[in-house]
């Protein structure tokens, strides 16, 4: 039986029905580029008042180690990070790179699982088993610089 | 006459008409994030073939000492860039980051000098004392890294 429905169906579409996975439909928009800030005072007011972007308020987000500000720009945001509390994801970043970076970006996904079983097929190595929750209460999910061209990328459920 | 026409009009239309600049309207959106690759067809089947993102054919910029493909996410871009010829500026940043990284982001502003006074007023030097051509073909102007928290930020007049 199985073998008549497949001589009738692509080889792709075959993989899917029978694995029980749909076929990743691909990225979309940038959903923010991450730079860490020594100062985010400082870091606000080059964007805000220097710079004209429209920014939000300093939003403390203690379960995420970090206090972030978010710059709107076109259809994607920069999102200033600076280290909150001990244990920030940030802190080792910006002992390493004095004056802040770019630390990571993010781009959208419809479906994480979908996503991430596309780039572990190919090789991509992701930098926890399961998605995570992120900043935004989505599902999120980062890949392996090394494997990414030296950039920390997210992938987020959009 | 000076002093009573600035009576009647606010100090900042002072200012800009006094000095002949006008006041700068602030940054639009992110014209591209520039990622700089040791492989730029294995940087590309990541974005085009894992990522199934639009992408282009790799363009071939020898004056800017890159070869770039345009990566296409929502309004904007990523730029994967591989240095071209001997003399790329691109070949010591992968000399320090043999795996690739987050080069440069780049914003669009509506008129170049005006963008420069303003940061330049406030203290954000800038790497070459006068805006020049950019890889499009538009006036762009890059700022100290030092001066914008680790990041080497490009305006670009759109």
């Amino acid at each position: 039986m199985i073998g008549w429905m497949q001589k009738l169906i692509s080889p792709s579409l075959c993989s899917c029905i029978f694995k029980g996975t749909r076929k990743f439909s691909g990225v979309g928009k940038i959903n923010h580029i991450a730079i860490a800030v020594p100062n985010l005072e400082s870091a606000t007011n080059l964007y805000k008042n220097v710079l004209g972007a429209k920014v939000s308020a300093a939003m403390p987000l203690p379960e995420h180690g970090v206090t972030t500000v978010f710059v709107e720009l076109g259809d994607t945001k920069i999102e200033l990070l600076h280290p909150l509390g001990d244990r920030s994801p940030i802190s080792g970043f910006l002992g390493k790179n004095k004056s802040g970076g770019l630390h990571h970006i993010c781009v959208e996904v419809e479906n994480i699982s979908d996503a991430v079983k596309a780039l572990t097929d190919n090789g991509i190595r992701t930098l926890t088993e399961e998605p995570k929750i992120g900043a935004h209460g989505k599902p999120v999910m980062f890949c392996h610089p090394k494997d990414c061209d030296g950039v920390l990328l997210e992938l987020e459920e959009s």
